[in-house]
C-alpha cells in the first residue's frame, strides 16, 4: 500500500503519519517548516451529490411517472415529519433526564449545605457534589470509549458532512445513542458543556438513518425505497435533520434551516429547504407540545418552544421611557463586538493548542486516560464551583420581590433560581446564583434578574467560566459550546451594563446587554454569521433585536478573523479535513483547471476483461476511472456496431441535418432579403442540394477521421505495454466509480469473446444500490468464480455525461462548479475531447490552492 | 429581420404575433388549439451570471491583489448599506405621504359625513370623497402611462430578473419615480391596493442604479467600479435591493433575504446572503428609525418595524386560561387552508380571464382608455365604500373599553380607529370601521379588535373586497397585492372565528384566526412558501406562530396548486416571459440534451476578417458565436503559432510528463510490491525512459494527428463556401458576444494580413465593458471607418472556458447547470471537442420541454 501518495482520492489505507509523499511535501513545500500546521488529509472521500444518470437510473425513470413521482414526494414529506418529530423526541428524552438528574443533585447537595451551614460540615456537601459529578462524567466518558465520534459537540463532524466529506462513522446509529446518552451525563455531571451541540449531531444522524431504516421495516410494503439510496437523498436528509436539530435545540426553526444552508447545501433547492423548514418546524413543536405538556400540564398548548431559549425581554408595562435598546447603545453594541471578538479568539488560541497538546500527548496513549482526563476535568470545575459559591459571592439585594416579576416563557419565576446561601432574607448570593444552577437558569438570571450582580463576583465568574469552559471543550465527552459560550459572554455583558448604568448612570436596559455580550463572545468563539443572528432573534423571540445582534456579530467575526479561524474550523483542520470554502480569493484565478489537476489516471475500456478489472482494482486506490478509448485512424469498420460511437454520429447527423434544413429554409426567406452577403450563397447551396442532398451529408460523414478508436477488449490498459501506447491519446467517455465495478464483477457481469456485448446480464437500479454505503471491496471478491477471459461492457454502467471542464477554465469556475454541485470527480477534457486529468476535492482544498499558487508564480 | 425563428436568444426584434415560425409551432403542435395559452416569448435574454474569464478579466485580476480584494469588498458592504438606507427612505417617502393625504382625505370627509348626518346632505360628502379619489388615481395613473412597467404590483417584473431573464426596462430610475410616486397616490386614492409590491420593486430598482450612480458620482476618487459593471454583480445588487424592499415593506429583513433567494438566486451565496442580511437591515431599520421619530417623537428609539406590520398578538396578563392557539385548532387551520386555496385560486382565475380581456380589448386602444378604465374602478370602488358603510353596518358594543386596550406597536391606540357612524356612543359602526379607514388600520380592527364584527358584515365585507381587488389588480396603476389579500383573508378569518366562539361557544383568541385565514388567502393567491412563512412570521413577531403558519400556507398552496398557478406566475406567463422553474420534472430525464439543443449556428474563426464579422453580426440574431476551428489534417505547420494549438498541446504535454513521472516513481516503490501485474511493466518502461526519455513524448505529440486546423483567417463561414465546408467538423474553443463583437470593431481592433496578431491593439476590462449594459449595436457602426480586409484575433476576448455539457447530458443535469450557474449559454460539445448544438433558457423552458417530451415519445 505504498501507492498512497498516487491517489486523488483513495480510501483510508494509510495511517496519519504517512499521507504525504515527498511529491506532496514538494508541492505543499512552504508548508514544512511550520510544522504546526495540519495539512487535509487525502484519504477523506467526498460525497457525490450529482446523480449517475446511466442505463439502470434510466431504466427506473422509464417506469416513473408523474403519479409515482408524487408518491416519491409524499413519502419525503414524511419522512420530514417523522425525522422532525424523531428529532423532538430524543430532545425531549435529553431534556428530560437532565432536568431530572440535575434537579436531585442540587436538591440533595442544597439541603445538605443548608445542614451543614451550622454545623460546619461544608466538605461532607463538597463530596456528596462530587460523588453526583464524578459519576456521571464517568458514564459519559465511557459512552464516548465505546463510540469515539460521540466526543465533542458533533459539529465539526456535520459541518464536514453537510461540505461534502465523507467521514467515516459519523452517521451511524450507535454514535447517535451514545451521543444523546453521553451529553444527558456529561451536562447532569456539572461540566462547563451545553447540549445543544450535540442535539444537532443526533438530529443529523437521525435524518441519515430514518429513511435507511424505513426500508427495512416496510419491506413488505413494497415500496421501492432504492430510490433514496444515494449520496445525494441520504445528504438531503441529514441537512434536514441537523436543521431540526437546531430548531429543536434553540426553538429555531428558521435558524436551523439557515444552518443547514450555511453549513451544507451549496446550492439553493426551493423545494428542499421548504421540507426542511417542515421538518424543523415538526421538531419544535413535537419538543414544545411535550415539554409544555409535562412541565406544566398544558397539554396542547405551546409555550416552552426550545431547550434552550432566553425569555421574553420586555419593557414594564408602567415604565413608559423603557426602552430595549436606542441608536445610542449601537456603539457599546460595536465595542463589545470588537472585545467579543478579541475573547473569542483568546479563546480558540488557547483552546487549539490544548488540543494539539491532546493530539499529542494524549490521544497516543491508553484510551484510560481520556476518562481520567475528564474526571480530573469534573473534579476541578466541581470544587471551583463550590468554593467560589461559598467564598467569592456577595450577598445583594433582591430588586423589587413585589408585583410584576418578569416572567420567564409562561410560568418559571426568575427569582425561583435565585440562591441564598449564607445570605439574609432579601438578599441572595449572586456568584452561588451563577454557579448553583443548570446554565440556561444563569442565563436567564443574568438576561432578566432586575437584582444586581456585583462587577467583582462577574468579572471572576466570567474569569472562571471562560477558563474552564476552554480546558472542557476537547475532553473525551459529549459537549457543546453554544451555552457555556453564551453564559460566559452574558456574565461579561451584564458587567459592562453594570458600569454603565451604575457607575455612568445611563438609562439603559441591562439584559439587552447580557445578550449582546453573549452574542459577541459566542460569535467570537463560533464565527457563524447568518444561521447565528437568526437563531438569536427566534431565541429570543423579539424581531427588534435583528439589528443589534446583527451588527455585534458582523464586528465580533471580522475583528476574531483578524487572528484566527472559528471554533469548529480549528477543529476540522486539526483533524485533516479536506472542508471545502464558500469562494476562492480572486488571486487563485491567475491558475487554471491545467494547474491544478491530477493528471495521473488509470483508465478503463468500454469493454474490458475481468482480468484486467481485477488487477487495475486490486492494484490502485483510485475510486473513479474514466472509460476512454484510444484515437487511432485505422479502424474505422470495427466502431460501427459500437454504441458511444453510433450515438456520437447520430448527434452529428442530426445537427447538421437540422441545419442543413434549416438552412434551405433560411435562404427561402432570405430572398427578399437586400444586400446580404449570404444570398449567393444560399442559392448556390439550394442549386447543390437539389443534385446531392442526403447522399453529400453521408459522405460526409463518413470521410470524417475516426474519431472512435480500437475496442478491442482484449487491450486494457494494465496489460504489457510500451510507453507509446500507453500515452496515445485518449477519447473520454464517462466515469465508472471504483463500487460499480466492484458490484459488476460480484454480480458477473460479463460475457464471453464470441458473443455480443448483448448477451450481457444487465443489472437494475435497485441491484446497483443495494449495498450503499458500504460496498464489498475488490479483495472480497472470490477470483475462482470468474472467468478472466471474460468481458465486462461497462457503458452501461458508467456515468456517461459527467461535468467536465476544459484545462484552460479558471479556478472560480471550477470551484464554483465543484462546490455548487456537490461534485466527487471533475473530469479535465481538452478541446478534442482528450482526458488530461481529474479534480476531486483534495485539488480544491485552500492549502493545495495556496501551494499551487506559489509554485506558480515562482515559475512565472 | 424575417429571420427570427432561427434566434436561439435574439433580440426584441419581432412584434408579439410573429414570434412563432411554422417550425417551432410544429414543435409546440399541441398547444395549437389551446389558443388561450401563451407560449414563452423568444425576445427575452438571459442574464449572464458566469463570468467570462478572458485576457482582459485575467489582466485585471493580475493587478489585483488581497489588498484590492478587501477594498472591494469594503466598497461592496457600504454599497449594501447605502442600498438599505435608501429603500428605507423611499418607504418612509411613500408611507409620510400615504398618511398625509389619507388624513386630509378622511378627516374632511368625517366632518362632511358628521355635519350631513344631521343635515341629509350625505351626497356632498360622497362627491367630496370622489373628487379626493378619483384625482388621486388620475395622477397615480397618468405617471403609469409616463412608465407603463410601473403597472402592477412590480413582483412578475422583480421576480423574472432575478430568475435570470433580462426585461428591458426593469430597472432603470424612471419606472422607480413613477413606481414610488404612483402608489402612494394609488394608495392614497383609496383602491384596493397595497404598497408593498411596488416597495419591493422600488428596492429592486435602487439596488440595481445605485451602483451604477456612484460610478458617475466618483469619478474623481479614481475607484475602479468597472468592476461591477456585469450582470452578476448588477443582480446580485438587485436581490439585495428587493430583499430591502421587503424588509421595509412588512419589517422582515430574514423574510426579505429568503425572498431574493426564493425568487432569484439559484445557488446559495453565503457571502452574498450575509451582505443581503445586511442590507435588509438597513433598510428596516432606517424606516424605523424615521418612523419612530417622525410618529411619535421618540428619536433614538425603534418602536415601529414596516410599513405594515400586525401588532401585538398578545393574550391579557391576567388571563391564565387565554392561549393563542392550542393543538386543536390546528386542524380547523388546515380548513382555513383549503378554503384559502380554493379561494386564491378562484380569485387567479378571475384575474386571469380579465387580464387576457385587457390584453386584447383594452391595450391594444388608446392610452387613455387605461386612465379612463383606472377612473372607473375608483369611482366604483368609492361608491361601494359609502354605499355599504352607511347602510350595510351595524352597531356593535366596544367590548371593554376600559383599561387594557391592546396596544398597537407601541402607542397606537386600536380604538382609536374605529368609526361611529349614525352609531351612538359605547357602540361602533363595524361596516365603516372596516371600509372608511386605511386597509392597515382595518387589518389591525380584525386582528386586535376585542369588539365583535357581525357575520352577515364580514361577509359582505369579504365579498365586496374579493371582487373589488380583483377587478383592481391589473388596472394601470401602481398596486400591490399583499395587503388587499391580508384583508379579505382576514375578513374570512374573523368569521370562522366569529362562528367558532359566538355558534360553538369554543375558547379561542379570533385574532389567531384572523391571522390565519389572512395567511390562508393570501397564501392561495401568490403560492409562495419559505418567504412568505418567514414575513408572516417576523410581522406578527411572535415565533410561537410559526407552525400554524406554515401549515396554512401549505395546504393553500396545495389546494391552489391544484387549479392553477400563482398570480405572479399567470401574469408572468401572461407576458411571454421563460422563466425557468425549480426543477424539471423526473419524466423529462428521458431526454437528452441532444434533443433539446439548438444545432443551428453561427460560428466564427478565431482569427475573421472584418468584413465576414459585419456580414455576421448583420445577417443573424444570434448572441454568442462558438469560436471553432476546422479539422483538417494537412496543415499542421500553420498551427504552430497558435495560442489555442500551443495550449492544448502544452496540456496534453504536462499531463504525458507528470504521468510518465509518476510512472517511474510508482514502478520503483512497487518493486517491493508482490503479484503485481504492473511490476513488469514497470520495470521495462524504466529502462525504454532511459533511452529515450522526453524524445519519445516529443515524438508522441508530433505524430498525433492535428487536431488543431485550418486559421486561415479569409475563410470565414458567411463567405461563399461549398455545403461541404460549411458542415465540416468544427472543434470548439470558445464563446464570443455579440457584445463584445460589436465593441471589438468599433474600437478598431484588428490587425493587417501581413502582420502577426501581436500587432492587434489591446482593450482593457473597463474598455470593453465600458457601454455596459447599453452595448451600441452592429447598425450604429460606421463601416467606412473599418478596413474590411483586416482581420480580428478574438481569442483574447473570448470567453475560453464556457462550461459545456456532451449530448448524452440527461435534462435534470442540464437543467441544474444552467439554473445554478445562471448560464445565458451553454455549449453542447460531443465526445471529440465538435460543437453540436447550443442550449439557452428557450430550450428550457417547461412549455418547450413538454413539446419535445411529446416529440420524443411519438418517436419512440
Amino acid at each position: 500500500m505504498a501507492c498512497c501518495g498516487n491517489c486523488f482520492c483513495c480510501r483510508c489505507c494509510c495511517s496519519e503519519g504517512e499521507t504525504r509523499t515527498p511529491e506532496e511535501l514538494t508541492i505543499l513545500g512552504g508548508f514544512q517548516d511550520e510544522e504546526d500546521e495540519i495539512l487535509p488529509r487525502k484519504d477523506y472521500e467526498s460525497l457525490d451529490y450529482d446523480r449517475c444518470i446511466n442505463e439502470p437510473y434510466v431504466e427506473l425513470l422509464e417506469g416513473m411517472d408523474n403519479k409515482k413521482a408524487k408518491k416519491y414526494e409524499a413519502v419525503r414529506w414524511m419522512l420530514m415529519f417523522a425525522i422532525g418529530v424523531t428529532v423532538g423526541l430524543v430532545g425531549l428524552f435529553v431534556d428530560f433526564f437532565v432536568r431530572l438528574f440535575t434537579k436531585i443533585k442540587y436538591t440533595l447537595v442544597a439541603d445538605s449545605l443548608q445542614q451543614c451551614s451550622d454545623r460546619g460540615c461544608l466538605s461532607v456537601s463538597l463530596l456528596e457534589l462530587l460523588a453526583f459529578n464524578l459519576t456521571f462524567v464517568f458514564i459519559a466518558s465511557v459512552l464516548v470509549l465505546v463510540e469515539p465520534l460521540a466526543a465533542g459537540s458533533g459539529i465539526p463532524e456535520i459541518k464536514s458532512y453537510l461540505n461534502g466529506v465523507k467521514v467515516p462513522g459519523v452517521v451511524r446509529l450507535r454514535t447517535c445513542l451514545c451521543k444523546a446518552a453521553g451529553v444527558l451525563f456529561s451536562v447532569a455531571g456539572g461540566l462547563f458543556v451545553g447540549k445543544e451541540g450535540p442535539m444537532i449531531h443526533s438530529g443529523a444522524i437521525v435524518g441519515a438513518g430514518l429513511p435507511q431504516f424505513q426500508s427495512i421495516t416496510f419491506k413488505k410494503i413494497k415500496f421501492d425505497f432504492s430510490y433514496f439510496r444515494s449520496d445525494r437523498d441520504k445528504r438531503d436528509f441529514v441537512s434536514a435533520g441537523a436543521a431540526a436539530g437546531v430548531a429543536a435545540a434553540f426553538g429555531a426553526p428558521i435558524g436551523g434551516t439557515l444552518f443547514s444552508l450555511e453549513e451544507g447545501s451549496s446550492f439553493w433547492n426551493q423545494a428542499l429547504t421548504w421540507k426542511v423548514l417542515f421538518c424543523s418546524m415538526s421538531a419544535t413543536f413535537t419538543l414544545n407540545f411535550f415539554r409544555s405538556g409535562i412541565n406544566f400540564n398544558k397539554w396542547g398548548s405551546f409555550q416552552l418552544p426550545g431547550l434552550l431559549n432566553f425569555g421574553e425581554f420586555k419593557c414594564p408595562d408602567e415604565d413608559k421611557n423603557c426602552h430595549l435598546w436606542t441608536v445610542v447603545d449601537l456603539a457599546f453594541f460595536v465595542l463589545m463586538g470588537v472585545v467579543g471578538g478579541l475573547l473569542g479568539a483568546l479563546f480558540n488560541c488557547m483552546n487549539k493548542t490544548l488540543a494539539k497538546y491532546r493530539i499529542r500527548n494524549i490521544h497516543p496513549k491508553a484510551k484510560f486516560i481520556r476518562v481520567l482526563e475528564s474526571l480530573l476535568v469534573s473534579m476541578v470545575t466541581t470544587v471551583v464551583i463550590f468554593a467560589a459559591s461559598l467564598l467569592l459571592g456577595e450577598c445583594r439585594d433582591l430588586y423589587s420581590p413585589t408585583t410584576h416579576n418578569t416572567t420567564l416563557s409562561g410560568s418559571e419565576d426568575i427569582n425561583s433560581t435565585i440562591r441564598q446561601f449564607f445570605c439574609t432574607n432579601k438578599t441572595y448570593n449572586d456568584m452561588a446564583t451563577l454557579f448553583f444552577n443548570p446554565q440556561e437558569a444563569a442565563i436567564h438570571q443574568l438576561f432578566h434578574q432586575d437584582g444586581t450582580f456585583s462587577p467583582v463576583t462577574l468579572s471572576v465568574f466570567f474569569l472562571l467560566y471562560f477558563l474552564l469552559a476552554c480546558w472542557t471543550y476537547g475532553v473525551s465527552v459529549p459537549s457543546g459550546l453554544f451555552v457555556p459560550s453564551l453564559l460566559c459572554g452574558a456574565a461579561f455583558g451584564r458587567l459592562v451594563a453594570n458600569i454603565l448604568k451604575v457607575k455612568l448612570g445611563m438609562d439603559i436596559y441591562p439584559g439587552t446587554f447580557a445578550l449582546i455580550g453573549a452574542a459577541a463572545f459566542l460569535g467570537g468563539v463560533v464565527r457563524m454569521t447568518i444561521s447565528l443572528t437568526v437563531i438569536l432573534i427566534e431565541s429570543t423571540n423579539e424581531i427588534t433585536y435583528g439589528l443589534p445582534i446583527m451588527i455585534t456579530l458582523m464586528v465580533a467575526k471580522w475583528t476574531g478573523d483578524f487572528f484566527n479561524k472559528g471554533i469548529y474550523d480549528i477543529h476540522i483542520q486539526l483533524r485533516g479535513v479536506p472542508l471545502l470554502e464558500w469562494e476562492t480569493e480572486v488571486e487563485m484565478d491567475k491558475l487554471t483547471a491545467n494547474d491544478i489537476m491530477e493528471p495521473n489516471l488509470t483508465y478503463v475500456y468500454p469493454h474490458t476483461r475481468v482480468q484486467s478489472l481485477v488487477s487495475i482494482l486490486r492494484t490502485t486506490v483510485y475510486n473513479a476511472f474514466p472509460v476512454v478509448t484510444e484515437n487511432r485512424y485505422n479502424e474505422q469498420d470495427f466502431m460501427k456496431g459500437n454504441i458511444l460511437v453510433s450515438n456520437n454520429i447520430r448527434f452529428k447527423k442530426s445537427s447538421v441535418l437540422s441545419r442543413a434544413g434549416e438552412q434551405r429554409r433560411r435562404c427561402q426567406s432570405m430572398k427578399s432579403y437586400p444586400s446580404s452577403e449570404l444570398r449567393n450563397v444560399c442559392e448556390e447551396h439550394i442549386a447543390a442540394e437539389g443534385e446531392r442532398g442526403e447522399d453529400l451529408l453521408q459522405q460526409m460523414l463518413e470521410r470524417r477521421h475516426a474519431p472512435y478508436p480500437n475496442l478491442y477488449p482484449d487491450q486494457s490498459p494494465s496489460e504489457e505495454w510500451s510507453m507509446e501506447e500507453r500515452f496515445r491519446p485518449l477519447t473520454f467517455h464517462g466515469l465508472i466509480l471504483r463500487s460499480q465495478l466492484v458490484t459488476l464483477l460480484i454480480r458477473g457481469v460479463c460475457y464471453t469473446e464470441n458473443q455480443s456485448s448483448a448477451t450481457q446480464p444487465r443489472l437494475s437500479y435497485a441491484e446497483m444500490t443495494e449495498d450503499y454505503p458500504r460496498y464489498p471491496d475488490i479483495h472480497d471478491l472470490d477470483l475462482a468464480l470468474l472467468n478472466p477471459r471474460m468481458i465486462v461492457d461497462v457503458t452501461p454502467y458508467m456515468n456517461p455525461s459527467p461535468y467536465t471542464v476544459s484545462p484552460n477554465t479558471h479556478i472560480s469556475q471550477v470551484f464554483n462548479l465543484f462546490r455548487t454541485m456537490g461534485l466527487r470527480h471533475l473530469p479535465v477534457v481538452n478541446a478534442v475531447g482528450e482526458i488530461v486529468g481529474i479534480i476531486t476535492r483534495h485539488n480544491l482544498t485552500h492549502e493545495f490552492l495556496v501551494a499551487k499558487l506559489r509554485q506558480h508564480s515562482i515559475s512565472v
